[in-house]
């Protein structure tokens, strides 16, 4: 079963290496236990709509843009479970950066 | 602040609205109590990963697809706080106008 926290983990997980933030760092940002920041990441808890905010916010990421390449990860899923190849991600997927 | 949940239960509703379900017809089909349905899709209470796949489930809709509305959602918001005027949508977004 594809599981949103998974894939939302990845995805957090993705963009903190992006910007090389540490865990600590952002649970410093977002004042969310590193502990529990890790859980996330690893898809092991859920992140209530609040701490998702903040989570953005600490990685300057909108949340339109996370959701997309959570959406892109779960197409890709889909498409693997269905055993079709792999495509090339539409062209809608550009960040555009709230910042 | 946008939160995750109210768009997701905007995105479930439409979804369900689509296809012209009934909230008792998606709680018998997705094995979760009515009212609980009810409250996500009026943005009150998160929905387990687990409870998402079950209800993308029971309104035959990819978590993908879901998704991405989801994030078409937020953008039309970011883009109404920024003050940025509503670009053409995606075919799957959804319009929201900047009051």
């Amino acid at each position: 079963m594809t599981l949103f926290r998974r894939l939302l983990g990845d995805a957090l997980r993705a963009e903190r290496m992006k910007r090389g933030l540490t865990l600590r760092e952002v649970s410093a940002e977002a004042r969310v236990s590193l502990g529990y920041i890790s859980e996330i990441e690893r898809g092991q808890k859920e992140a209530s709509s609040e701490l998702l905010a903040s989570l953005c916010n600490a990685l300057d990421v909108a949340l339109s843009d996370l959701l997309r390449s959570v959406s892109d990860a779960a197409l890709a899923e889909e498409r693997a479970l269905l055993g079709v190849p792999a495509i090339t991600p539409a062209p809608s997927a550009v960040v555009v950066s709230a910042a």
